[in-house]
């Protein structure tokens, strides 16, 4: 399956001409005239009714009819001269653990089977504003916790290469409905890897932005939860410099959220030349890696190489298992503390996962001189990374420390000889962007002789969004693999 | 004493030519050629030899040859043409809280009386960066606890208008000597009121910034602590912008500043007609307040009224004992887990003052959950003040609930009538721009018949510096009195 682009391989009928067109291309369609919405959101239903029943990656769909009928008044707003916005008639599906206005939203979690928002999340308002036209939900692991997609609700979706395998997490949906071309564009979400993860796993792009990149909110506590983000996910780099531009951006309800808004698209400009990239590998075998993975690093990075970019291998000096219990410690901490909601009334504990009930337990185990002494740790890491960008542009990492495994199996407890503590150890190589809440995207750097995808992670400095994106573009140029 | 506006009526000499310009203008002089850096270093040394030994707000001063040879070599590289920074050739003392790189630092504490940091807070390295000279650090309290300038290392700090009388804290020594005209500039910081205290009860002014437009560090964890923040103080308000804008600006160093930097001298536009301002009293009484004090702000804002803004009297619906309670816990989550580390050495644990020990051993105390849900009581808070912006562009309240007190008196045990149940209970009026992270200013209301100054926050959006420094400057042209 190495060489077969075709998700699936021989699964699925192509996803035609209107499917198979990126994101960007769609968009300018629409505004150009050249193709209605009507059969934009036509062709998109029927490929999802199509190939959905096989993965289960959409969830939550919405009814033809109305869709048609959205559809039907975006080309009559359009004909009437309405401003088309950047998403203007495009459909998205919604990752199920935002917030969307009188669309079921679960977090994966049977507390939630029947619960209808109010409100959307401020990332989804911005979604909407942009034209896109939302068709249902992408599904999720309950509460986003692991890198694996299942839940009791809708149960697990499953990989686009292989449907013995997981799609990854948390957003497993979006990045199998990105690959099967059952959407144009896809969002995201990320504290442990849950854009990078995916995205590797299905051969597609996924990108952690800055901490404080994309508003958070209004359901989160917002001043002590600065590990999770929302983000973009596509199968190019300018679709996903595009649904960044209409993620990002200061908004005042969100206290932390960066300042200014920038046109990714607009900025965009593919660079490999003179990229100087630090390789961390394993972090000097600190990680347990599966055997495979970091050669389709490396050879990725001969091909950065060869494109005038330089490579070093370097392992900052630093204590990264100190750094891993930090991370564990901060996810008790807001994650774990959010959940204890649950975990403290009895019917719904009841029906938590063992990881949420880990996580709430880790709470309240939890006293503040730890969680103040993880946050010293991460602030130490830091200033690390901050010194490390000194001598380099981007930071290279695998995306994931194990290829996709069985769908049965909820977490990796064992990797190459070495056991997994807890279950989310195996993703430890996506904390250290996290942690420094840098920007990260997973590109995709082929298949195993299994034919299982995997991605390399491409870290910018501080806030250096576009400078990852441009780097991951020059890269994108040179690859031959990807889906498009 | 209320019309009397020399500081410390009779006790001191005029502050004469040089002293009793603004930092602006003696900036000018200096740029201009029309003063020597070492005719305003002179001046300056020798009214701190003056006034400094009866109020004690200027500690740790460099010696008189040090600092005449430096500002020799200021005027020696004006004269060869060197680009003169902003604050070229200023003196300026450093409030004793912040790591100054080879002068004694001492935090107002005796554990550290003799410490002498290899570093400067990244603050002092854009001050000294910007030209300024500094001559000493400004007293403290011990740590920065409490709203009352104290230590056993350097006694306590007097009111610059009745030395019988508290200089407010912890900027207590900055405020004391800009009134009395020791220093043209100083800088302060401010947690529960740090910079607006102290410039209430010295007839300045005292900015607290938005979080993050001062970046903080090297020193600090650097993602929970989001209470304290740099900023400045000054006799005018124009003073102010030029300090910040010095002061402010990103430093990836610190992954919370915020993006940018603006030039706030430039951009101080004057303006009083239009602002729409909420008169937040006392709270719909849920604060004690002496009397005396609502009348002087009640008088300002008529003020302001006069000038053509709108002032309505609007408490929010907000359970603010909630509140109090939220600030109480997140500063042992802060402050406290980071005295900790003294008081886990029994040396260092006695030499610790009654409110270190209370912080620390609140921190011990604490569970992660109760954090959370303070910090969850906090975004709550936000939210509410976002939604009054909606119809306000300022709020208004008090500076400080109890004029000056007796020096003797560690903090008000009671205000009228009402007991305070900590040490820092009488500073609750502060907090409300701490928790919501916004930028408020301590402007001077004047004097009650006994003579003791008093000030009143205006506070500004999300953000809203600069909107609030031109209130703040339309304010001053409006009123007679505050040291000019």
């Amino acid at each position: 399956m190495t060489a077969d682009f075709e998700p699936g391989s021989g699964r699925f009928p192509s996803p035609g001409p209107i499917c198979g067109q990126s994101a960007i291309e769609l968009a300018r369609a629409i505004r150009e005239r050249r193709l209605f919405v009507r059969e934009i959101m036509d062709a998109f239903i029927s490929r999802i009714e199509t190939v959905n029943p096989h993965v289960n990656a959409i969830v939550s769909m919405r009814p033809r009819e109305e869709l048609l009928a959205e559809a039907d008044a975006a080309d009559t707003a359009l004909a009437q001269g309405v401003e088309a916005g950047p998403l203007f008639g495009l459909p998205i599906a919604i990752k199920d653990l935002a917030l969307t206005k009188g669309l079921r939203t679960t977090f994966g979690s049977p507390i939630f089977a029947r619960h209808v928002p109010d409100v959307d999340d401020y990332f989804v308002e911005r979604i909407r504003r942009a034209g896109a036209i939302i068709v249902g939900k992408t599904n999720v692991p309950e509460f986003g916790l692991g890198s694996h997609t299942y839940n009791p609700v809708f149960g697990p979706t499953l990989n686009a290469y292989d449907h013995r395998l997981t799609a990854g997490g948390s957003s497993g949906g979006a990045a199998v409905a990105l690959a099967l071309h059952m959407l144009p564009l896809a969002d995201g979400s990320d504290m442990g890897g849950s854009l990078r993860n995916p995205a590797a796993y299905n051969n597609v792009y996924g990108f952690r932005p800055s901490q404080g990149r994309v508003p958070g909110g209004p359901n989160f506590e917002a001043f002590m939860s600065q590990m999770g983000i929302e983000g973009p996910m596509g199968r190019s780099v300018a679709d996903i410099a595009l649904l960044l531009g209409v993620q990002s951006g200061h908004d005042p309800r969100s206290p932390l959220s960066l300042d200014g808004h920038e046109d990714f698209l607009a900025g965009l400009a593919p660079r490999v030349q003179g990229a100087r990239i630090a390789w961390m590998g394993d972090l000097g075998g600190h990680l347990a890696v599966e055997e495979g993975i970091l050669d389709l690093c490396t050879q990725a990075l001969a091909q950065l190489e060869g494109a005038g970019a330089t490579v070093d291998s370097h392992v900052p000096d630093f204590d990264f298992e100190a750094l891993w219990q930090a991370f564990v410690t901060l996810r008790h901490a807001t994650s774990g503390c959010a959940l204890k909601a649950h975990y403290d009334d009895s019917d719904r504990r009841s029906q938590l996962k063992p990881e949420a009930v880990y996580e709430a337990e880790g709470a309240l185990r939890l006293e503040a001189p730890a969680t103040f002494a993880a946050s010293q740790r991460r602030t130490a890491w830091y200033q690390t990374v901050v010194r490390l960008f000194e001598h380099f542009d981007y930071l290279a990492l695998p995306t994931a420390q194990v290829f996709p495994f069985p769908v049965e199996c909820h977490w990796p407890e064992e990797i190459a000889g070495r056991a997994m503590d807890s279950y989310h150890r195996w993703l430890e190589v996506c904390t250290l962007a996290t942690m420094a809440g840098l920007p990260a995207i997973s590109v995709p750097v082929g298949f195993d002789p299994a034919g299982r995808p995997m991605g390399m992670q491409i870290i910018g400095r501080p806030r250096g969004d576009l400078s990852v994106l441009s780097l991951a573009a020059g890269y994108e140029r040179l690859t031959p693999f990807g889906v498009r």
